[in-house]
């Protein structure tokens, strides 16, 4: 097998012709703005599984916008996602990213309830009092925990939700869809934090 | 759809019970020290595939396990492996892990060079002069540069090869394979900085 010499600043290009190309082959028909961000999860994953699982709510692309506009705060479950999403892009809009789950006192009050610590992140993020996109790759926990919030009158300002796993994933997004919360989730067991980044990422690359 | 409660402490013994269940409904039968690094793949993307194409040279649990109790320093081409992989296990025998895509002088040499920063990375990992672990979960070029320099006669002590995507993945991987430097590889397309991070995270846990 020989290696094909592409230029660095080719590389991204090319695998989305690649990948375009073999969706196409696949009789896979995506369009509008949300063919970019499934574009992107399947460039980060090399999974096609994407194309058929990934939904988002009515103008999800535009309320994701329009929140980063006004400056609003992301919040992750894990420091892998945080890493992974473009600081650039939000710094240009004042926007920050955060994730409480490293916190020392995160740790002890999740030991103290018995609950997880992206639960207990969650409730820091809510207690924060401005909008928030909660970017969930890791836990379905974190999804369980607003889901509660919501019942209860708290309206995050938008969710990424794609955990990943076996316990309770599954579940926990259907929640957020049976929701009136804008959001972009991944249906099924499959996910991670480096999608989560992934699809903030397809959206700030847009807003560049 | 219900929500099925599981204490924190139980989650991840909870979804390695039904990994384990589902792989045996499989007829896959895994044994032995890499059917931990296989079922942390497994747990971390939710994707069975990792069960047929994660692949070992012979006695790669324990020549990472003697690197890292010989204090090697571990290299990863994403800020997100990075951030991924534990550092209490780590510190406990005196390892480092660290990324340098980030790092200006990296950008700078890399855009004179036409080269990607991961090559640049790994060029400046090789200058260290000490046993380097390398972590690869996002860049081909990262594995095709260490290949070069192999070729030259420079030895990496140990890599783990997960790159992800579709320009010149499933190659870069066929070259370290046939050479006879340690590796644990995901044969194929798929990968990333979140499998990565859990090929070296399970070997870590082994050994705490």
């Amino acid at each position: 097998m020989d290696i094909e010499y592409v230029k660095p600043s080719e590389i991204e290009k090319r695998s989305f012709e690649i990948l375009t190309e073999e969706l196409k082959e696949k009789g896979i028909k995506l369009s509008g703005d949300t063919a970019s961000v499934i574009k992107r999860c399947i460039h980060t994953t090399a999974d096609f599984d994407y194309a058929d699982t990934l939904v988002f709510s009515e103008n999800a692309i535009e309320d994701f916008k329009a929140l980063i506009r006004n400056g609003a705060c992301i919040i992750t479950d894990t420091n892998m996602a945080l890493a992974g999403i473009n600081k650039g892009v939000l710094k240009q809009f004042g926007c920050k990213a955060q994730c409480f789950m490293a916190e020392e006192e995160v740790a002890i009050k999740a030991k103290l309830s018995e609950v997880t610590r992206a639960s207990v992140s969650m409730e820091k993020a809510i207690d924060l009092g401005t909008p928030v996109i909660y970017v969930i790759g890791n836990a379905p926990t974190a999804l369980i925990t607003l889901y509660e919030h919501y019942l209860k009158g708290y309206r995050p300002a938008f969710i990424i939700g794609v955990p990943v796993g076996f316990v309770n994933v599954v579940a926990a997004k259907e929640l957020i869809i049976d929701t009136d919360i804008p959001y972009i989730i991944n249906r099924g067991r499959k996910g991670g934090s480096n999608v989560a980044a992934a699809i903030c990422n397809a959206i700030l690359y847009m807003m560049h």
